[in-house]
């Protein structure tokens, strides 16, 4: 008697076919019961490829909500195809598991997962599982679709263009330093509100997929702020060979963040270098400007002008005085 | 002075240029410079899509050569790419390194990669980097190109079909069991050559691409071998809705593993559900096989006929009296 084979059924296999084949209902992904799933993109079209892993006590906190890990790790690569214009098609899932991980949190991960595949249109096609010695590790590879050629590169900028930005910067930046320090939401005078907005943000980015089509229509050059607003206009700056000069007065910040900076001025520098944003960076002519605000804000998102791309080269960010601030640290680096 | 500015080029940003830009010369990679890359397939193709990740202590040993760990990574997935009868076209990779890794480490590591790359065919579109708490995994995405509708499934097997292996079966079992009891090998009476082999086969996989067009031409289902042939064939029975019957004594053994399976009979089960194989299982109608021998045997790769497919279900592995083996498990399973 072949018990193995008629116990085929491994444990992987189960909680696969459980938990995340019905995430998998794209045609291509051939319900998660073949070794690969196919993408047909149609005639005319690029596939747009990006990957980005998250990791337990580095990316978010070991007891973040399970639903809530799925659905960053999902948005931090859906943000990624927003700012360069292209619509989901779909991603793969690699997923490595503590050896003590329960089933529940593998549950409520996949609802999760299944929630903002649905939302965002971008569904499940593979993925890999394993058991870790190491703290969970969630990689994925999205996919998007734009018509032929029409990427938005970050080497688009030129000189006299406006730079906008979607949303609010900060938000996550200063969320978790409130995770880390609780105590500091009084310091910096945030009601209960604030507080949650500022932690929320943190916990769960926002991704501006829906301003995708309006990036592709008007922006020359755009990328999704992750490792903060400095650090990554710095990056756009280098890759267009042009300089920015920016109004910090005119960076848009939430509530709770005007708040917290109100009461701490310090807190600028976290605010504007401290990543975990996930809004789009951009820039385009002046006369695109009206146009992109009005399309982006038909879709719940505001965009704002915070200052212009020159001839030269670096970020510059300026105080209401015209003084250029300085920063200890740029951005965000994982080194 | 805005120093982290002046000074934007972080160490993640240093480590990307020069180690991992260079095996980025696809033109949709933009030189790892932008946040995603484009893959403009040929009309009439689709993408394959596949992610494996193999992670230190689990699925490699932590103190294996850096270049032959990228290869492992790399190989796991082109094998995947193989069986589905599909032609590299990229990768992207999500690395995690340990707080501790040493930059020749890393160096290694990007050679390794670039080596296989090269060889392959198969270039790396974009990548993220952090470090972690844990141990190292390497999460990679490859994408194939195959023409519209000619991906080779798992559930195309019928009655009547050969069941065909390419390579030989066990080394890479065989080749762990060494490296976890290097006494084996005194045992199993292997001479230095028997043991490098079977060490060689579990450290770095030879996957069959070129054989893909073989398969494609050929084949009627088709997967790689990576859990073990006993469990791999149940699956493609089962995705098929068909049974078959395996002789034995006709699966291709390397020398090496006929010696350490005649000096040590027991170790049969190990071949055969061991898994890293990494060879092409695959099934096709009688009058196919002569070509698809000579087809693979052209690219240096021999095929060998291994049993057939019958109505019903499971995968009977028959010694050579016919009489049913049992094994205690059917195939390599992470959890």
């Amino acid at each position: 008697m072949m018990t193995a084979v008629s116990n085929s059924v491994s444990g992987e296999d189960r909680l696969i076919a459980r938990y995340f084949a019905p995430l998998a209902h794209h045609p291509g992904a051939f319900g998660l019961a073949d070794d690969a799933a196919i993408l047909t993109p149609p005639d005319d079209c690029d596939v747009v490829l990006k990957t980005d892993a998250i990791i337990a006590g580095v990316h978010f906190f070991a007891d973040d909500p399970a639903d809530a890990v799925a659905q960053k790790a999902l948005r931090v690569n859906l943000s990624d195809l927003a700012a360069k214009g292209a619509k989901p098609a779909g991603f793969l899932l690699a997923l490595a598991l503590p050896q003590s991980f329960a089933e529940s949190w593998l549950a409520a991960f996949a609802r999760g997962l299944q929630a903002d595949a649905e939302a965002y249109g971008c569904p499940l096609m593979g993925g890999d599982t394993d058991l870790t010695p190491g703290p969970a590790m969630i990689s994925i590879a999205a996919f998007g679709l734009v018509p032929r050629g029409a990427m938005v590169r970050r080497s688009g900028a030129r000189a006299g263009d406006a730079v906008m930005v979607t949303g609010t910067i900060g938000d996550a930046a200063l969320g978790l330093k409130l995770r880390r320090e609780p105590q500091a939401a009084a310091r910096w005078r945030l009601d209960e509100n604030m507080r949650g907005h500022l932690i929320g943000r943190y916990l769960l980015p926002q991704p501006r997929n829906a301003a995708a089509s309006a990036v592709r229509a008007h922006a020359s050059a755009a990328m999704d702020v992750s490792d903060g607003l400095v650090g990554d206009l710095t990056k756009l700056c280098g890759a267009s060979a042009v300089a920015a000069e920016i109004e910090v007065a005119r960076v848009p910040l939430s509530d709770a963040a005007h708040g917290a900076v109100a009461a701490e001025p310090a807190l600028i520098e976290a605010v504007l270098t401290g990543g975990d944003d996930y809004e789009i960076l951009c820039t385009m002519a002046p006369d695109q400007v009206a146009t992109f605000r009005t399309a982006t804000a038909a879709t719940g998102v505001a965009a704002t002008e915070i200052g212009r791309i020159a001839d030269g080269e670096g970020a510059r960010f300026l105080d209401a005085a015209g003084k250029r601030l300085a920063f200890a640290r740029g951005s965000y680096s994982h080194f």
